[in-house]
């Protein structure tokens, strides 16, 4: 039984940091996604990221998003798709320039935040991306919620797919998250989050926010890198992973 | 006897168009240098730009600037010399991947305005720069002002460089170009243009502003986009160095 | 029988210049919306545009946007009503900077682009933007297009509003404008938009695109500078507003 | 006995917090100076801290910079000086606005960063600053450095300034602030800060980083908000500043 862990890194600007302790998390992850400029994550910081990834032997993928330093990638914009497309292999590019001057290779792309969850639902975007991420390297995968559209699209086209579940987000009963703005939807309790990594990592079933129960089926798990005490959630998730006798790597290949 | 003649390329940004007209300065020039959206060319505009580049079989380039859009990326700015790299590296990766998809690659990289003149007269920037540039491609080869300090620690470091002569702006009898806001520094004149880009061909000496000559040993022609007259300038330019015997083709391996 | 005739300036960045020639348009417009930084227009050509419209006898108006330079602010975004009212207030304190510079002051404050479309239906936010922008300046106004719900109510609330109606934009049945991306949403012919703008002044019948008329009382008339050939469009509305005894003035106050 | 306290304010970026603890900061200074939005600062950054100063009676003054949120304003730029007055117009303007909303004004302008550094030397630059903010409020007035070529200018042209000098920054013999860069040009020990902002407040000798003693004639005394433990340091400076006789107050009219 094998599991990624995955954490959303290198989210500073110029002098600003990430609300994440970023050396500390790498402790603990198997794969970071890393901010590649248009969210956060100015070039130096992708090298200094992208460096202590190396030194941590912590998978490196990018985390492109739309244009939006002060909205964080946050704010859902109606872009036509040619143009979702033209940023995010801006951005991949630029990260795998990055990974190359340290000795590594981008593996995954996990889009961000208001981008995440527009290509989840958008299996036409989807596929352009994948297919656009297919000519920059045979082996670069999306990363994409369980059970989302675009993620079905993906597999019934032939294309590989990294299917996450998040462990410190609430979900509903349809296996959607449950909208930040909402009370809730960040799940803090190291219990709880907990528990729900380790119902993601097996397969096993999970409560929802509705009151229902969620079985997921996924190849990685996601944890906030600014949810408050993130850290500690980490490293409470690795020991209970690996106590349950799940191992905790990458997907093969990075 | 064979010359690179070459233009920037890709200057607009989002609904603003370059001062040139790309699709026009394509037929005549052999390699273009492409903004990677510090001053100029955002991810779409990149693509369009290297995809015309593919169609008239002009070799592709990076172009990239000090973070400087408002500035055109000719503001001065002193920079720590690792954020320049990480900068570079940055602009350069992204438009590795915009070249990949549309099946080519990027052969060089010129630094654009402020940034030019900064590498010209740091031979450790340079020296940094083209560390940087040799991890992300073997051939990937710095532009750089023939006669200029950094060209000269490029050579001596056994690292390639491509030496730079620009045919329509003026230089001063010491070999620097004459500063943009000095009266006649940009050459608008077709014969005195085509003159000059013929003696850089050759080798052979050439007028400057200063009433002295200058003789410089270039491996590539600069025409600039946004001159007056640019389209009929390199038309002109490839006339008169055909004429004389002069084969305009990009450097081998591109 | 007097009517507003409006134009957007100033909306170029940095070195790039607008589709527009404000220059020829200022001799035939009688207010203008100008540009502030968030979808074109940097403090320098602000100050530039704002001079010309005083040498030119035009009033002064805001034209604020989403931050948006690369989408030319036709980005539609999903923002807090809050974040807005900040960034409006934002651009048009700057733009009363700059006018109270050059001797004039912003009477009237017009959204951009999508922030136009936004604000047109949602009445909340347009009821937020006037209450800030009466603390900004007593007599600033708000442009919305006129049969709009958040124009009925600011009419509704008390707040002065100015209703706007467009010569070079095809209207559908209902009132609303016909999608810039659909074929024919842009007029650009010299009868059918002189005509447009006639009916507008005077409150008669001019036909929609789905073969319907439509009536609108307004109290300015737009012409986009960007529409091709936007100078001679303005100066033949002027002659045919001008020729049916149409007085073209900004509305008093300004 | 009457000294001003001043501190810079607001210095995040939307989800990036600022160094300082704002709200802690403004229990024990008289004046603020808030960031406008070039390198920190946005529109609701600045609403929100413009309306934690009016809460907590302290007088409001802008902060304008370079456009460099990269960089957070400490990047020196070659700009030609009307882009520069340009640049200040717009933020000072934008501040006002954000001000007014909340029922107050802005009464100074303190240049930050590079821009600090470069107008303390250029009397022409600070002279045509003085000149714009002369048109945007009779009182507004530049905060320089006391002993700069710059704040002299001002004076024999008969404009007011502020002199100010800095608790917890090195100063060298002759009068200019030893460069962030050197060991030591921060202050963070509690004795050495509060002694120098008292010997400031008195016009009294302090040592500078050359081993010999400075007297400087001080409007005001900043503390960074980005020193580390900045609340504390200036908990400590009100306290040694009150025990000493010296009274804390904005300068007169704000």
């Amino acid at each position: 039984m094998t599991i990624d862990l995955n954490v959303d890194l290198g989210e500073g600007f110029g002098a600003w940091r990430g609300a994440g302790d970023d050396e500390q998390l790498l402790q603990y992850v198997t794969s970071a996604n890393v901010a590649c400029g248009f969210h956060a994550g100015d070039p130096s910081i992708m090298r200094v990221t992208v460096a202590a990834c190396v030194a941590a032997g912590v998978a490196v993928g990018a985390h492109p998003s739309y244009p939006d330093l002060r909205g964080f990638g946050r704010v859902p914009m109606m872009l036509p798709v040619e143009r979702v497309v033209d940023d995010v292999v801006y951005q991949v590019g630029a990260l795998q320039a990055v990974a190359r001057l340290q000795g590594t290779r981008v593996g995954h792309v996990k889009p961000h935040g208001a981008l995440y969850e527009a290509v989840a639902v958008d299996p036409a975007l989807a596929l352009r991306l994948a297919n656009a991420l297919a000519a920059l390297g045979a082996d670069l995968v999306l990363v994409l919620p369980a059970r989302s559209a675009a993620a079905s699209a993906l597999a019934a086209a032939g294309h590989g797919v990294r299917l996450e579940g998040f462990a410190d987000r609430a979900y509903l009963a349809g296996g959607l998250l449950a909208p930040r703005r909402r009370a809730g939807a960040v799940l803090e309790d190291e219990e709880t989050v907990t528990a729900q990594a380790l119902a993601l990592a097996l397969g096993e079933e999970f409560p929802t926010q509705d009151g229902t129960t969620l079985r997921l089926t996924v190849d990685t798990v996601c944890l906030h890198s600014d949810t408050r005490g993130a850290t500690d959630l980490a490293r409470a998730v690795r020991r209970r992973l690996s106590a349950a006798g799940v191992t905790l790597a990458a997907p093969s290949g990075q």
